[in-house]
């Protein structure tokens, strides 16, 4: 059987810390199954993001290891930052990579979630496309007042209890929102025009809260310095809305106001099936396996030596 | 430093035995950044072609071991098989696949040449991108009459004596052809015609030996199942001669006898630059880096923990 690769993009509520930083990131070093693909500490949001790819237990246990080390160092009754946020590890996300699909990723949160909270005591709230209550896929109702406000509310208020624990948050780590999202693509359309009109009609034509495409958020943004204009979007589900499928509507809208795209951006990482997709339809490859990549076939029998 | 790979799909003369096949796969086994990607024994061509990719120092090792395996097993004097063959270990190319160049994949045929006939005994040559003398660049002039007319010329003709190794074969084993190509891939394009002459006329258009692009092999065929046309092609040079770019034309030329591409197919493997090149031009993205891709870095980070 192929490997099983999630990816994990836990956040810890320490940004400024040296030694609180490297304790938590050590934690994924140097452990089979578990690649530390990037770490970004940031002083103002005082925030650590970590981004993670794997085997889905050994990520876990590295995951619970990290937060014993944020529970003994991070008091949340101390903690400011320009980030919102509610506990010392505030959010862990799960998505899935490859060889595991999204019902298995919830199945994998949930589990988490169990076992976290008795491990380390923290309370658990569910997210997207783990959520257990339907407001709680969305982030920002679950973090609302962030931990300042939710400590309390947490014990008066039946709607703002965790998924997982007591009607009160930790006295000092608070909560920790775990989660099963698909992977994000980041991916701007830069445009020939200075009208930032346009690039705002455009984005509106796209976007699921105009009406457009379901799973793609995006808005109409000034490139003042280069003087011309972007639709900055986002794809939350590149497997229904896929790249090619958006860039042809954006350049077709772009027609009606005499535009061209002049280039595009993909921002950040991106799983290799939603670029192969892509080329399989420009390319009109008919039948095209994954398999077929060579990189690809070399990852899994890596995983099966790594094993 | 990123890992280097290279692949290497060694022909060896023996497609009948199962006791000696067995015994030379398993030579490219079990071994750490050697992977063994397919082999297939051939009974008519009494032939057995092995595909690997990985690290070359292992890759090089595991060669040796299996050479000696072909070397004790293999008698070309009571060989017959349908596939043009001039040794017991009969091809080796070397093809960089990533942190490797073609002037690094050339040296390492080379010097693997010399190694190969001090422990073998076996005498080499040259071929391809490794080619000492310009005419030996084609294999076919290298197999010319093969092992039964080799092991005569080469102690007669000096145009044929091997690059490496006295003017005589090796009494049993014949010789080794060691080289060092790109990576090779066969791309075939479907046309709504049942006119065969329009497949031709647009093979011509795009391959080398017609004018065309200097690295595509092209034909046009028949599929007379499906009642359609197909222009078969081998790119032997995807980084000069991308796939959108033959595409484009085959698709242009179609246009003037008012045919259409129905769908294209890429067969057998393919590296994934090859694909992500089409896909940064179809989908205009500007300054995409490979390392963008999440499974590529994945592969670069198990690739350094295996080491």
């Amino acid at each position: 059987m192929a490997m099983q690769l999630i990816e994990c993009v836990p956040n810890f509520s320490e940004g400024r810390r040296q030694d609180v930083i490297d304790e938590i990131v050590n934690c994924f070093k140097g452990k089979r199954g578990v690649y530390l693909l990037d770490h970004r500490a940031d002083e103002d949001h005082n925030r650590l993001v970590i981004s993670l790819v794997g085997v889905p237990a050994p990520i876990q246990d590295a995951l619970l290891e990290a937060a014993k080390v944020a529970l003994k160092h991070i008091d949340m009754n101390a903690h400011q930052g320009g980030h919102p946020r509610i506990g010392a590890v505030d959010v862990v996300p799960f998505t899935p990579i490859k060889g595991i699909s999204m019902e298995e990723c919830i199945a994998l949160a949930h589990n988490f979630g169990e076992r976290y909270y008795k491990e380390t005591g923290i309370p658990v709230y569910f997210y997207e496309d783990a959520a257990k209550r339907p407001e709680r896929k969305r982030l920002e109702v679950i973090r609302k007042g962030q931990y300042e406000v939710l400590k309390d509310e947490a014990k008066t208020n039946p709607d703002r209890k965790p998924d997982i624990g007591e009607a009160c948050l930790h006295p000092t780590a608070g909560a920790t929102v775990i989660g099963a999202r698909k992977f994000l693509v980041a991916f701007n359309v830069n445009l020939n025009t200075t009208d930032i009109n346009i690039a705002k009609k455009i984005a509106n034509t796209v976007r699921a809260s105009s009406g457009g495409f379901c799973h793609v958020k995006g808005i109409g943004l000034a490139l003042e310095e280069r003087g011309i204009t972007q639709v900055s979007m986002n794809l939350v589900d590149y497997e229904k809305n896929s790249l090619y499928r958006v860039l042809e509507m954006i350049r077709m809208e772009a027609k009606r106001w005499g535009v061209q795209v002049i280039e595009t951006e993909v921002y950040g990482m991106i799983p290799v099936n939603a670029i192969l997709e892509s080329a399989a339809y420009y390319l009109q490859i008919a039948d095209f396996d994954p398999a077929q990549v060579l990189e690809l076939q070399l990852l899994d029998l890596m995983g099966e030596k790594a094993e």
